[in-house]
């Protein structure tokens, strides 16, 4: 009694994901269609570089160099876009809409870059686009929020969504490793790419952050004007110092609706040993969001891997395939607050000369700034000139702490320029 | 350019769900409508009690006492079930299917007890059903597993199903309360009912085990056939003794795929701290999955309230009314293993009478029985007459275990019956 409906899909990119894709539909197509009764049948596979023509041929897939060949080819029915990337990711998924077909994509960087254009330009040609591989890999987290958060309204959301970082602050931690150490050994365990820039200085947290903003509040943020931090400048002294206080350091996309502002920003962040989002070890993600009316929820999982996310492309796969229907919000009327106005507690690490003087000179030009101190430790000497000073203050304004810092890191006194982490209290 | 969908629905039962979810409509109606362009219209609400009825005039809404007015009112698109039990809930929603409605239920103890009756019901007659609030309330869990794990076979899971004994554990274990003190606390904060048997015996997570059973394998088991112990058992002692192995006691609902075997159980596990299912807090739920291709990951939400679930049964009303979609799973072949022939590890306390030879005598009977001791403790005497002592076992079968614990139970030296928990290795 079943109808039996069948899918044709053309793949443009086979690296990671790309292959995860093409094994995982091979193995799980029976599973799939006695699911949801739909046939999906990789029509063709594309990447620039001829030498990825032998995973096409392992499966008995037609191969090309050339994407216009998929994009053109009539009996594709989805384009499932794995290169990444702006160019030419971009012109292929604006080709494939004005060409009848619907798209997937895992790509964050363009989406962060052309969301609302691509939006649009797929609403004009009434196309869907499918984007759940983007963030979190393999976790079901645009659908869950997408749909079944659709009668919800978004009031914070914190996540922890770049891998590469996470596994290098864990590695920090428990092996007392510093920051290079740690970033070899990820590279070396493929957890890190060579030039690792995007994922370490926080990039690819921000290309994420903007997908979760439009899906959560209905608007494309401008990347460039989101305040990004990445953990290059964390050391092993402060990610000890915040273990004695019970807390973790981690990489956290935060975004946090107050009124009709918006607070979005990307930093290293001291959190509560505690809270669940602390837990995320090694290369997983999480995202905790906090919604009205269904309250505060968590989501964990592998965030990258071409295996796993290829799960989170099926499903996007299977669901234009069944309905048509792709992810798209209403734009809502909202703003973006500055940075300089959002407030925080704030640790602060000075390395001062061991010099009587030092600290009353600090706390004078915290005082001048409206920044009152919470709690002042001196640590053991770290080296024969300096000595650490840890600091946590009660919320204070950001441009604040910016101006003070600016001025004590001017002082004879200090031996090298002040550490300062925000502190969230999720 | 966007064309509206108007769908309309009754609701059955305005118990806390009930009223969370016309609450819930009335205040997010125009949100839903802007991101979905679908129309969510209460055409009438009905609950035996005539008391309800202030309820539906504060919004407004045509209200009844008598279910057949809803059920036979063609102008409602779709049922939503929230009375809870067996009958007449059943009967309601098959007359619901019979005469050409969609169904929204969040009623486990209904599905765990018909569910493959009432599928089949459902495909007869072309209609969906919805049950995302059926588990973990407010988590869209049905639809991250259904959809967003569409091409994943689900190696095993563990649940912590259940807010009102979680409750109960986080309690005892912080507040250093025996059982009933924490269970009274828990009936004073609204978190227990009056009569707490379905909660605090396991029958409300044997349920929903049942449910996410029919989801992830494709199989409706018998919950007779499934061992179930609840958390009455569980003292203050053993909450302790489990805190000082770096480990938490919670009530797990436990399936795994070995082959084509299917491991089923609900009772008290001993699961490691570190593992963020024990960071499962209070009356939160939590799911662990383990799955190919997708990888493990971990959804953490509220798992009943009358508004937060009301998030769950709005996301299913809008799936059906979009895309007339509910979930239904093709049945697998699978057998359901015996519990005598599962292996574990087991937390044993004897409280024996401080007396030589007691431990020899333990010690004898498990050998007999090939079970082997991983370690002994000794604890301080816990009272005039009896001496705790704590045993952790390497794997053994469960059906030795019950044997050796009987015989164990007989012997003179004993002064009160041996506790067991098993120890999951999650």
């Amino acid at each position: 009694m079943e109808r039996f409906m069948n899918k044709r899909i053309g793949i443009i990119g086979l690296g990671n994901v790309g292959e995860g894709v093409v094994r995982s539909i091979d193995r799980y197509k029976s599973l799939i269609s006695r699911r949801t009764s739909l046939n999906i049948e990789i029509k063709a596979v594309c990447d620039a570089r001829p030498q990825k023509g032998v995973l096409a041929k392992e499966f008995s897939i037609p191969f090309t160099t050339d994407a216009k060949q998929i994009l053109t080819d009539p009996e594709i029915d989805i384009i499932v876009e794995l290169i990444g990337g702006i160019e030419p990711a971009k012109s292929f998924i604006c080709a494939a809409f004005k060409n009848g077909k619907d798209v997937v994509t895992a790509n964050k960087a363009l989406l962060a870059d052309s969301g609302k254009e691509i939006f649009s330009l797929a609403g004009k040609y009434g196309r869907a686009v499918g984007f759940e591989a983007s963030v979190c890999g393999a976790i079901p987290l645009i659908k869950s929020i997408s749909e079944g958060l659709v009668s919800c309204e978004v009031k914070k959301f914190y996540g922890i969504l770049n891998g590469t970082t996470n596994y290098i602050l864990c590695k920090m931690e428990k092996e007392k490793w510093d920051f290079s150490r740690a970033l070899k050994d990820a590279q070396k365990k493929g957890f890190a790419e060579a030039d690792p820039t995007t994922d370490i200085e926080g990039k690819d947290t921000l290309n994420k952050l903007c997908v979760l903003t439009y899906l959560c509040f209905g608007v494309w943020p401008d990347p460039s004007k989101i305040l990004t931090e990445g953990i290059s400048r964390i050391s092993l002294q402060d990610i000890m110092y915040a273990q004695q206080m019970n807390c973790r350091i981690k990489l956290l996309a935060v975004a946090k609706r107050e009124k009709d502002q918006l607070d979005l920003r990307v930093h290293p962040a001291i959190i509560p040993q505690e809270h669940p989002l602390a837990e995320t070890s090694d290369a997983y993600n999480a995202v905790s969001i906090d919604t009205d009316p269904a309250g505060e929820m968590l989501f964990y999982g592998l965030g990258a891997g071409g295996v796993p996310t290829s799960s989170a492309v099926i499903s996007d796969i299977v669901d234009i395939g069944l309905h048509d229907k792709g992810i798209a919000r209403a734009q809502e009327k909202i703003v973006f607050k500055n940075i300089k106005e959002t407030r925080s507690r704030y640790y602060i690490r000075f390395m001062a000369k061991d010099k009587p003087g030092a600290l009353a000179m600090v706390a004078k030009i915290l005082g001048s700034l409206d920044i009152s101190i919470a709690s002042v430790t001196q640590k053991e000497k770290a080296n024969r000139a300096s000595v650490p000073i840890i600091m946590i203050t009660h919320e204070a304004k950001e441009s604040n702490i910016k101006r003070a810092l600016e001025k004590i890191d001017c002082l004879p006194s200090m031996a090298s320029p002040s550490q300062m982490i925000r502190i969230e209290s999720i």
